[in-house]
């Protein structure tokens, strides 16, 4: 499954939130990642994810796409990140 | 269509770029905004935004999607913007 995450977090969390993004996908931009992972890696990330940030005050949205066949991505100004999972 | 907008752009443009973008999107989070528009929209969102950012510089991101049949969105955390296009 495709899977778009940008996360809106507290500047002390940030990394910790990057890094244990990093693991299952792939940067592309300031707060987003994406990547083709499957459901046990999704749950995974989440899990991690859970433990790191405040509930209360951080926020985290996965997009995630069972195809990215009716899907397009296009980029204005520069590409920041690599490894596009888009065709 | 499903349009998901992220954008990376320099501090002193992030008003201007916000500002357009909710004439077309819901913001949703920080640096991102989402609707359902039609394809005239869109474009006319991104003659805008190309007028504003610097194309060295500045990073927007388009998503877009043809059906949002196949698609979820999670939030952890708390959800920040509102109306979501999402089922």
């Amino acid at each position: 499954m495709l899977v778009i995450m940008v996360y809106d977090v507290e500047v002390k969390r940030v990394a910790k939130v990057l890094k244990t993004g990093r693991k299952y996908l792939y940067w592309v931009q300031n707060s987003v990642l994406e990547g083709n992972i499957n459901e046990g890696s999704f749950k995974k990330l989440k899990a991690e994810l859970s433990r790191i940030i405040d509930h209360e005050y951080d926020s985290i949205i996965f997009y995630t796409f069972r195809t990215s066949k009716y899907s397009e991505r296009e980029i204005m100004g520069i590409e920041k990140g690599g490894e596009s999972q888009f065709l």
